[in-house]
């Protein structure tokens, strides 16, 4: 024991934790000291913020619930969610697959199957029906003939199935299998923009912060197709006057789409349609498959 | 909205952050998105690894009871609760006063006041009786008079008084009013050295990075009087094996302690003894007096 200075207490720190027999946490913690250390000596952080970052943080995991993950949407408006996505997505860019989007707090397994063509609004059927096609591939356009594509988002009111009364119903999400050419069709209505859960204490963090808390329009994606890496990605509606201001940062221009009539190979020519072919990176050796913002309920308590 | 590397994420997130009404706010929170991209980009933190520590911020999120402070057991581990302490020294430091230390999650509000010479070992008396005195002073040595001391600590088995069957019991902790001198004096047993709580998600941190996870033996002290800083520190005990690698940081050369007989000044001769001088720095200008750690009470559901 030494009379510390900020350095000395920080070599001590991370000479306790130097004998941490799995060398990777080793590594992470190690680095999540320095940077925890170098944040709090940059600001000269006081007691009392310190208090006011222990009672934030406490009150983040106790709005956790079966059903709401608070820490995630806190990753999310940190842009931590899109930073990890982003180099997720760098590891396999050789491949040149989709981009990849958030996940988000709503997706669950197990939406019901529809045939081709089929659609997803089956309870809330008001809004603009569209129509979502194209095809799926792997990186170098070959089509992934079968694979399994599952499309969620909000009804045209701006809430998913999930915030709706009775959270048993599953609506406005559903898997659809694509054909021997990997092309995929389904209907749905157009989606609209909404807020982030503003009633907890990120929400109360971002308020303080000035910003709108809104997500533009999108719809989810998760497309899976066998030895290759699982896409979790969304497309974004350009007419939605937030696309450029996204409160999770989730929006890349190659994500950005727009439904129309009159658009080329459509099976519905009857509906606004939008194409969008997703392409398929192939899974690594040794891959886990690991999905960013996977089911919540994993890491959650039980639901009573 | 653009097509995103992580340095230009990093750009978005901290512009949409620049609205922030509060400068303070604005500056703390833009210098933690920057560490914290920092530490994932060093690391080249995985959706997996992401998920994990999540799940484990959810975890330390739930632990939290009205009588279990877990994050605040995480920054103490992380060395964080030290660095905060030792910034807050030094902005007093031209006045010299006592170090200060981990207020710890044990401090009780509203001890029982005792007489000077009083025990504070009431229910639980086994173990050597030791009387601890000295004099209190402001920075320049000038004493305060009827200054308060409150000292808390474990028993001779380890256990604080919250430990105990019975929550509804203080003991092992009390209150001292010094005289017109600033001196007093107080009997007490000499405590042991314990473990952090290991049973939740923080403890189980600590022995995956195969920490002993124990604190040296010592005593909480809490001092107070009008126009100074309040001081909150603690008295280690020299003769305890972990003296030099206490789990969360707590120990300084200046607070490590030993009871002997035949020390010079002790009101009783007859018990070994140690003499301890707290001196007090001057309260600043404008200072709210937050104490690093506080009742843990004020930022936790209140108990049913």
């Amino acid at each position: 024991m030494q009379d510390l200075d900020p350095q000395g207490l920080l070599k001590e720190v991370l000479a306790q934790m130097a004998h941490t027999p799995d060398a990777r946490l080793r590594e992470v913690t190690a680095a999540a000291v320095r940077h925890l250390h170098g944040f709090a000596q940059e600001v000269k952080l006081t007691p009392d913020e310190w208090l006011a970052g222990i009672a934030f943080l406490t009150a983040v995991g106790q709005a956790c619930t079966p059903y709401r993950q608070e820490f995630i949407l806190l990753s999310d408006v940190l842009g931590l969610s899109r930073l990890v996505n982003l180099m997720h997505d760098a590891e396999g860019r050789e491949t040149a697959g989709t981009e990849t989007s958030l996940l988000g707090p709503f997706f669950r397994d197990k939406a019901p199957v529809f045939p081709l063509g089929g659609s997803i609004a089956v309870h809330k059927t008001g809004g603009e029906e569209i129509c979502l096609f194209g095809q799926i591939t792997d990186a170098a356009g070959r089509p992934l003939p079968n694979a399994w594509i599952d499309v969620w988002q909000t009804d045209a009111e701006g809430l998913y199935d999930l915030q709706a009364n009775d959270a048993t119903v599953m609506d406005m999400r559903g898997r659809f299998q694509a054909d021997a050419e990997g092309r995929y069709h389904l209907r749905t209505v157009k989606p609209i923009g909404y807020s982030i859960p503003m009633d907890g204490p990120v929400g109360a963090f971002v308020h303080r912060q000035n910003r709108h808390g809104k997500r533009p329009a999108h719809i989810h994606v998760l497309v899976a197709a066998e030895g290759h890496r699982e896409l979790v990605t969304a497309l974004y509606f350009a007419d939605d006057p937030n696309v450029d201001s996204d409160t999770v940062f989730g929006v890349s221009s190659s994500l950005v789409v727009e439904a129309a009539m009159g658009v080329p190979g459509t099976p519905r020519p009857d509906l606004p349609s939008l194409r969008y072919d997703f392409r398929l990176s192939r899974r690594a050796a040794g891959e886990t498959g690991g999905r960013v913002g996977a089911d919540p309920s994993q890491i959650l308590p039980a639901a009573e």
